[in-house]
C-alpha cells in the first residue's frame, strides 16, 4: 500500500492511499468557506458515569448536498475544490471540517464556556477522520472489489497505527452510518474514524468481561463465542477457517451481524495479509447479503472495536465488526427508544435464527480466494 | 382516585381510573383477532453483560391504523370492540397485546426454541402495559388539565405498587414514546410500563453510582445535582421550591430535561399528594415549552427511574423523570449511531446552558398552584 500523506490550507490532514505509487504533484484541496476552529468540551455524566462530548460549532455542518456540491467527489474544477483532489488514490482520509474531538492546541488554556465548579469537565481531545471508500458517489462498499476492501483494512490498520501514537489518543474506533436512516448526512460511501482520549464505555464494559472471561478460564471471549457459534452452525453466514461471520445467538438487532477472525487479534494494524484477505471477503459478503436481502441499500451502522492504543497490553482484546442494522422489514424500523435508551435493555422482535436463515438465502456471487 | 380493575375475555387486565367513582356496569372489551400467546426468552449478551429480549411474535403489532381502527379509542360500536369500553373513565391501563415481557404459566416449563447449550437464556418474564391518557385521540399529554397530570403520578404509583407486588417483578419502568420519529406507532396519547423481572443494566448502572455517591457523602446524588442546578440557575425550567425541571449541566440530548422533587422520594408510590401536584405542574410546564418551541408536537422520550420492587431498601434511589428528545432542531434529528451504539460516547452539538435558555424563552400560560 502507498500512502501519500498532505496538509490542506486550513491545517488539517489528508492521506490518500493506492496500490500503485501516487504521483508527487497532488496537492491536498480545500473547500471554500470558513474552518470552524472548535475547542470542543467533555462533560461527566455523574449518573452513567460516562463523559458527553459537547460541541456545539456542528450544528452548521454539511447537510445532503446536492450532487453538485458533493464534498467527497475528486476536486475537476480548481475554482471549485472539494475535500480531495484528482488523481489515482482509491481510499483517502482526511480530518473532518466538524469535529466532535479535537488535539487542542493547548489543552491546559482554560475551557471556553463559563463553567460550573461542581461540573466536571475537560478538553474534548481526540481526532474525528472521514475515510471516503472510492472515488464514485455511487458506489458502496460491498460493491467494491474485493483488493479495494483489503485495503481498507489497511487503511483502518494505517490509522490505527498512526492516531494511537498521539499521546492524547487512547481508542481508535472506525465505524460507518450508512443511510438516511442512520443519519448519514453524505450518500457518497464513506465511513468515520473517532480516535478518543479516552476507552469509551461500551468499549471498557466488553473489554472487561473480556478480561474477566480470559482470567477465568484462559480463553478469549470472542474466540469462544465463535467457537460455539461454528459448533452451532445455524447462523453462521461466512467460514473459511480464517474469519467468520454470524449472526450471534444474543443479537440486539434483528439483522446483527459480527465479523473477525477466528484467533484473536488485538488490533487492525496486527492483521497480516492474509487474515486481511480473508476478511475483506467475509465483510462484502456479509455486505452482499444485505443489499441482496430486499433488492435495496440495506442501512447499518457498522463499528470497529479492538484494542486500545493505552499502552496497556490489552490481552483480552478480539478485533472485530458489528453491524447494527435498524430495519426490522423493508419498511419498517427498529427504533431504539424508551426501553433501549431508558433501560438499556433491547428486544429483538425475531430470533436471531430466522434471521440468519434468511441473509444465508440471499444468493451471492461467489468470492474467489 | 377510584380504580375498576377488570379482565379482557383474552385473559388480559385492564384498569379504569377516575377521580370519580366508575359505574359497576362498565365490561373490558376486547378487540376481534387472536391474541398471541407469546413465550419471550432472555438471552445473556457475554460482551456488554445484559439480558436481550427475544420476542418474535411482536413483528405483527399493531401499526399505525387509521382512525376508524384505533385500538385506544372508547368501544362506540359494541360490534366493532377497540382496547378500552365507552364510560366516565379518565385514565386507563391495560395489558399490551404484543408483550415483550410475560408472566409465563410455567416459568419452569422448556423454552420454546432449540437452544445452544452455551448460550445464557431463560423465560423473559415481566408484564407489560400500555397507559391510556385521554380518551381523545387529538390531545397530548401536556394539553391536559393539571388535575389529569396529577392522576398520572397516581396511576404510576399505582402500577408500581401492583406490578412490584410480583414476585418475578423487579423493575417497574413508566415510559413514553412520543411521536413518529421514536417509534410510536399509535397517536392516541399514551404511554407505556415494563415491569422487568430483573434491573435494567442502565437503572442498575445508574444506582450503583448513586449508592456509591450516597456512602462516600452521605448525601444523594440527585439531590445535589438538583442543589448545583439550582444554584448555577441558567439551566432551571421549573422551581417551586417542591419540585424542579432542569436540562442537566451534562445533556446527552439537545433539548434533555430531568425532572424531579427537591427532596429525594424513592418511588412512585411514595409521593404524597403535594409533591405530586408539583410535579404535575412541573411536567406540564416542561411539555408546553417543548410543544411551543417549534410550534409543532415536540417527539421525546420520556422515562421515569426509581428504586426496583425487588426487595432491597434502596436507599440511594431518587424518582426523577428523564426527557430524550431525537430533535436539534425544528427538521433535524440527533441520530443515536455509529458513535453512540458503538462507543457509547454522545454528542451534544450545542451547549445546555443555549438549549435551556431556547426553553425557558417560550411564552407558556401560568399554572395556578
Amino acid at each position: 500500500m502507498h500512502a501519500r500523506r498532505l496538509t490542506k490550507s486550513d491545517g488539517r490532514g489528508l492521506v490518500l492511499y493506492a496500490r500503485a505509487p501516487l504521483p508527487d504533484t497532488i496537492e491536498a484541496p480545500t473547500p471554500a468557506g470558513e474552518t470552524p476552529r472548535p475547542r470542543p468540551e467533555l462533560r461527566w455524566h455523574p449518573m452513567r458515569a460516562e463523559w458527553v462530548i459537547v460541541s456545539e460549532h456542528r450544528q452548521g455542518r454539511t447537510y445532503h448536498p446536492d450532487a453538485a456540491a458533493n464534498p467527497l467527489a475528486p476536486t475537476l474544477d480548481p475554482q471549485r475544490p472539494t475535500e480531495l483532489p484528482a488523481g489515482p488514490w482509491e481510499m483517502a482520509v482526511f480530518e473532518n471540517r466538524f469535529p466532535s474531538l479535537v488535539a487542542w492546541d493547548d489543552p491546559s488554556a482554560p475551557l471556553p464556556h463559563d463553567g460550573d465548579a461542581w461540573l466536571q469537565r475537560a478538553p474534548a481531545r481526540g481526532v474525528c477522520e472521514v475515510v471516503v471508500y472510492a472515488q464514485e458517489a455511487d458506489t458502496s462498499l460491498g460493491a467494491l472489489p474485493l483488493e479495494r476492501i483489503e485495503l481498507l483494512f489497511e487503511v483502518w490498520a494505517d490509522r490505527t497505527r498512526v492516531l494511537g501514537a498521539k499521546s492524547f489518543v487512547e481508542y481508535v474506533m472506525p465505524f460507518e452510518n450508512r443511510g438516511l436512516e442512520v443519519g448519514a448526512t453524505l450518500a457518497h460511501p464513506h465511513g468515520q474514524i473517532y480516535a478518543y482520549g479516552f476507552v469509551p464505555p461500551v468499549v471498557a464494559a466488553e473489554l472487561a468481561q473480556q478480561a474477566m472471561h480470559l482470567e477465568a478460564t484462559g480463553k478469549g471471549l470472542i474466540a469462544d463465542v465463535i467457537t460455539h457459534e461454528l459448533a452451532d452452525g445455524r447462523r453462521v453466514l461466512f467460514d473459511d477457517g480464517t474469519s467468520v461471520a454470524f449472526v450471534p445467538g444474543f443479537a440486539r438487532y434483528p439483522y446483527e451481524v459480527w465479523i473477525g477472525p477466528r484467533e484473536a487479534v488485538r488490533r487492525a494494524d496486527e492483521l497480516d495479509a492474509r487474515t486481511r484477505a480473508s476478511l475483506a471477503r467475509a465483510l462484502k459478503s456479509v455486505l452482499l447479503r444485505y443489499d441482496g436481502l430486499w433488492g435495496r441499500p440495506f442501512p447499518y451502522v457498522m463499528v470497529l472495536h479492538q484494542a486500545p492504543t493505552d499502552g496497556r497490553p490489552h490481552p483480552e482484546a478480539h478485533f472485530h465488526l458489528e453491524f447494527y442494522p435498524p430495519l426490522r422489514a423493508p419498511d419498517r424500523l427498529k427504533y431504539v427508544a424508551g426501553a433501549e435508551l431508558g433501560a438499556g435493555a433491547f428486544t429483538n422482535d425475531s430470533l436471531p435464527e430466522t434471521r440468519a436463515a434468511e441473509l444465508r438465502a440471499v444468493p451471492i456471487e461467489e468470492l474467489a480466494r
